[in-house]
């Protein structure tokens, strides 16, 4: 029997885009459905009654949510395909923390840029190059995060690329003047198919930012 | 040459357990390094230089940070003995998932019971009973979490249990009148050395909360 597998997703969503590179990065054949997330599915509800957020795999029936998770699952699942986590323990450990990292510093600092104003948006935009230096000195010189292969680190922050137009417009900075390696390696990255083809448009990003700002109010 | 072994910790911290329990349950000997949260060691502010926080584990100089992913850590390096994460790539996305429930909801609800006042205090209690709740669902009528064996996930959960005694007296609740199947588990639970000898004493947690809470001035 072949396998069912359902992404139940939101375009512009950064973590979204990490199942789909996964997905792509394994060649696995899914049924993508984009959720209104003002207006969540009922299977969205079902899926993740915890959370009732997007991403969530539907594998065969049975759901796996949070994205890194997921990500993670689908390297156990299709474990012949393109390794993503490395063979390593210590190494394995040291993607987790820095995708960890990922989720616990760069979302919320890239979050304020565009939530807030005037001087909090300015420790907002300083907060976000901070982080991304730090990322920036663990990546080093390498091509990718671990190494030489493309893997698990790289697409949890690759996904954040589709957002750097809009924070870098809405803040007033520049992404490649402050981190130039890290554009490099994002550039790298994008020659992928399975990242080129993830990964949501800037603009159309930036478009979902502008009309948010204009829901919450902060213009 | 054998493995060289330092775990940087604190008493009373329940992410600090939760190395200690996983090293028991492997049979890993280990230098234990007591950290003053106020007064950081050098050691610690090297290894650990993102967040500066404890737990770490030292293994051959190496640092691992980040409690969950040092349990995994551990899983994979000493993997002959114990196993602590399920096999099925399904079943470990479930332990992987709950576990980060509990970082991301009960540690926050449980502190805010002794950091908050009045009806502050009140919603904290609430949420805290809510969330064990929910945990208790997912535990159902299974000895452990998942099943038959202790593992990953009753790691993550019960180095909670020292500060049982602190959330219930400070928020004026009982767990075991609230959620009585989960207080069986965590009795179970203790029944393994691996877990009596690693979980900090009740009574020196509460003893710790009255102070910081001078220290704090919530009283």
């Amino acid at each position: 029997m072949a396998d069912e597998v359902i992404l139940l997703d939101g375009y512009v969503s950064m973590f979204g885009m990490r199942v789909r590179v996964a997905l792509a990065e394994k060649g696995i054949k899914y049924e993508y459905r984009e959720e209104d997330m003002r207006n969540k599915s009922p299977l969205l509800l079902k899926m993740n009654p915890i959370h009732k957020k997007i991403p969530v795999l539907i594998h065969n029936g049975k759901p796996v949510c949070e994205s890194l998770i997921i990500v993670q699952y689908i390297d156990e699942v299709w474990k012949d395909k393109a390794p993503l986590l490395p063979s390593d323990p210590y190494q394995r450990a040291q993607a987790r923390f820095w995708a960890d990292f990922i989720d616990k510093k760069l979302y919320d600092a890239g979050k304020k840029i565009w939530t807030t104003k005037g001087e909090e948006q300015e420790a907002a935009n300083k907060e976000f190059i901070e982080v991304l230096k730090v990322l920036e000195g663990e990546l080093g010189d390498k091509p990718y995060f671990m190494g030489e292969r493309f893997g698990f680190l790289d697409i949890a922050l690759i996904t954040f690329y589709s957002w750097f137009h809009a924070y870098e417009t809405l803040g007033n900075f520049s992404i490649e003047a402050e981190c130039p390696k890290l554009i490099s390696w994002a550039k790298r990255c994008l020659q992928k198919e399975s990242v080129s083809k993830s990964l949501a448009d800037q603009k159309k990003v930036y478009e979902f930012v502008v009309e948010m700002k204009k829901r919450l109010g902060v213009e």
